[in-house]
């Protein structure tokens, strides 16, 4: 799609591990992404769906963990899943604005595959987690609709596009155009081989404190011009076999990635991490002294996801004339 | 209202701590509550909504804090008030799938009186929480309107109904009629009074488990007929000045009181807390030291709400037939 | 031992679960407790050490979590305990300036086990949990020695003696003699049957809110004369299947006994609840919906452990001459 | 005392904010630092102890926070300090082994200061933390002593030496000698200037991963050479006004500058950081709204105090005859 040569030039040396197939999450066995992009009259947002599996996921819960790395932030779904360390809808991305329609959008859905929800069943935990795309987004007009969040389920796939498409339609990373990344790693530990991937809706960053693979790009001594606020949300999928506590331990491991970049988690910006596994839970988890590689592979998918995503935006007009520039244009442009 | 001699005899001698006037969370100074009911067709739901103070709370936002009982529950905006410590819109409280419609109307609320909401400035952190009225109530109907909502709202004042009403209106507690209940305790600290108030939201309890004022009313040794399940949310009012941390401190009492009246925390059951301040913030905190007598009037003010919501509910007849006994019925007629 | 009559009567029609044979923690198969007691010249303290398994606790680590209900409190190694979910060595109880002492007494024994620890094998998670029995014993002379931690330990077997021993030697409960307390329960799911004990260091209450048995026992209106200050430690043990996350829910069970027996969670009270599973790892856990008889059982077994905690405390004098009565006399005498 | 040179080339153009007079955490009015080295014998170890004011801690408290990163770590104190948020003794640095001694000295001094400490006054909650120094130190011999922790606290002064000293004696840090390492940030935040210290005890870092201000230093695809265990400690003070929910957010904040020098937070790898305010409690707390400049001091004074942790660390020979090469060396000889 891209020309990536200078991308891969950037990188070169950065990273210790290798990424899988794809370079997606999507590259963890069993995982669908899927967009619903909103980009007519004053709406630059949509809906990001990422699918742990393909089967009924109330009937079939992950195991999975939250890590809030920094809560101002607007996700529903959270406090069921720091309890209870299970996911039982799909991960719902969208702006600040839409939880209300992703989540009853999940509800409907899960009601609908589950008519005893709410009667002889529990309710369901809807799973919708947010940025804020209002500096391009008409926020305000709330152009989400419940259609939207199934239209996105629907086209969920292995293979889905990267940039400003989705839920990171209308997003700003470090003063550029972001929106949507993604990238994978591949491990051993003791002869398996074990796959990690992360999507991150990244809407995040001061640009004058970027950092790409270590170097710093925008030379300034000023932290006036942009504030870190807009939030990340990072989604990290894996098939090795770990429980809840576990995978809040390789959430958590999410906060260096952002570092690495150039985030100081700003004040404004809800970070927030979430880990699931797809193995099946009579799987025996992984020996705690071995979670090394797992976590370096988070460090590194977050990381590469979110210049990634950078990487894949074109430069962005917003609903009122907000123009936000294309990183990879302003590279090669140097 | 009613006849409370009975009441009173149950309670006689089980409190430490004097009440306020109206013995209603809106003894504290500026607190109002209001209602709205739904109970056409299969409607058996509504909306409470709790106002901190009077005017427009995203502008002048409440020093708070949650504390996470047990976790099995789907309220929204508890992220960020862990984080700031801050409440900003009324605190709604309403049925599970109606969380959706109250955090919408919540922000369609605050953008009306805020307009750069989303835009210059930041967005708005919804606070809504639910218990699951399934039993009476065709949840999945989702009766609930935004409109509703906003009614609530309007409907808040000092005087407020109890029982079967508001949010309350589907609820179940300890196998009887619940639903919402409120309760107050005056105290000292050095030489200045104070008022904490309480309100629940109360649909929890194995009816075999009820301790009423340390009495057990309804003698089985068998487990098997309810679980507790089903949740409450309490909300803790005061115009004691505290921070965030302190505020904290007093929600996490209110575990207290639900083990007084035979509540095990079920594991199905979302027992939230949010305590909040009306003070003003550039008040002194109180001294750490002297905190005891307000986490005894949160104990004491939480479990009577439990009761005077089970003593004001009037015997139900759900959507499907379904009946729920008065416990003020059951005693008298003993 | 005592004539338990009147404890029995007091108790009657209370509980809803079967107790096992002892009625005491050991009651979990493996599960034992030793206790060193510390009586001469200034000194009212002592030690209790409860050993999960007999094994080396180092090499066959047990799965468990910490609840820290009120953090009051000088324990040493929840930290771990919270990250990793395991018990690595002997729980030991005893005064808070004994801390020390006790972590070093435990560093030193899984060494002499281990002699790789610190070396090729990381170091060891002392696990020590304390009260302040400064009201009886000269807290500031230090008496507890390594070697009474070693004798505690020693000491383990499955029958144990309550009340002011070990390491409640010095303690007080509601104005009364107080210190060590145990119980147990037995209960059914899905045709297994579990154990679930309780040991309680009891050294908490403010004498007029106590409640046995939901009888409030000392009449008065006034707070002044005590405060909860003073803390409890619980220990739960299980022999069901549950992992860390699990372990946790148990834990916090504890806080809703607290409220049964008067406490309101005292600012000054260090309340923290430790869980173990004895089942071995690999073993399924149990289903979560399935959870609710263990909590039940949690909230009886840590309520009756601290009701006997302080009916074995003979009345008791401090090394100043401070008098504690007896909780039991004073019932007897009326 | 170095030349200094090659390390500002390295750091040419990295940093956003200008450093303290010292570039130490001294910079902070009022905090000092002080030393116990011991190398004799097998001992390769000491201790460090941090004052944030020169008075009596116990009766004149310092807000603060702790944010555990990485909770595989033995430090002590920080239940209390998380429940209250404050520190009321030094904060004392050593091997994991010293825990006992350090708790215990604290403990002493403080009732040799306040004498009614644990008879009318609650028990103090001492504050000490770790990293383990085995490779070097023969931990197991349990060196440190009382007395060299009062003899650090007696050396604290606004000077101190990095690098190999203290408690930093035997730590390693990305495979070379680490250790002690400071730096500080200026800032300005509405008109008002505040200062932000940092202090680590640095020994961490798997070597193949290391960053250096955005370089990677040494190259290989391969993590099974070392392991990322052996934690960091960080200590950050400021004499911005800040309570202790938001010096919480500022500990936090130091996973970043974890990430940005090629840490993953390995599992083994006690990872804690402690945060506290100079300022007079009764000072208004800065607006939320205004702590990114306080975040971003964080980042860089952990990010460079880690770096001048190493540059300051000679070649280490440990007490078998482990050596630790210098990272100075090493770059100097290229």
């Amino acid at each position: 799609m891209h020309s990536d040569l200078l991308f891969n030039q950037l990188c070169d040396g950065w990273w210790s591990l290798p990424c899988g197939t794809r370079n997606l999450i999507t590259d963890v066995s069993g995982v669908k992404v899927g967009h619903t992009t909103l980009t007519s009259g004053s709406a630059r947002t949509g809906v990001t769906a990422i699918l742990p599996h393909g089967g009924d996921l109330f009937g079939d819960k992950v195991e999975a963990a939250v890590a809030v790395l920094n809560g101002f932030g607007k996700s529903v779904g959270l406090v069921q899943l720091e309890e209870l360390g299970q996911i039982e809808t799909p991960i719902v991305l969208s702006n600040t604005f839409a939880m209300p329609v992703c989540s009853s959008a999940l509800i409907k859905r899960a009601v609908e595959d589950n008519p005893d929800i709410g009667r002889s069943l529990p309710t369901v935990n809807a799973l919708a987690l947010e940025c804020n795309d209002g500096l391009l987004n008409d926020i305000q007009s709330m152009h989400v609709t419940e259609r939207d969040v199934f239209a996105a389920i629907e086209a969920a796939d292995v293979e889905f596009t990267l940039g400003a498409v989705g839920a990171g339609t209308g997003m700003r990373t470090f003063g550029f155009a972001g929106g949507l990344g993604s990238a994978s790693r591949l491990i051993n530990i003791e002869d398996a081989e074990y796959t990690l991937g992360a999507l991150v809706l990244s809407n995040f960053g001061q640009q004058s404190e970027l950092r790409f693979c270590g170097r710093r790009m925008i030379g300034t001594d000023e932290i006036v011009e942009h504030e870190d606020k807009g939030s990340i949300i990072i989604v990290l999928a894996t098939d090795a076999p770990l429980d809840s506590r576990q995978l809040k331990r390789v959430a958590k491991r999410a906060s260096a990635a952002l570092g690495r970049t150039g985030s100081y988690l700003g004040h404004g910006s809800g970070d927030i991490a979430i880990a699931f596994s797809t193995a099946t839970p009579s799987d025996d988890r992984i020996a705690e002294r071995l979670l090394d590689k797992l976590f370096l592979a988070t460090v590194e998918a977050t990381e590469e996801a979110i210049y990634r995503a950078m990487w894949h935006s074109e430069s962005r007009v917003g609903y009122d004339g907000t123009q936000l520039p294309s990183f990879r244009k302003f590279l090669e442009e140097g």
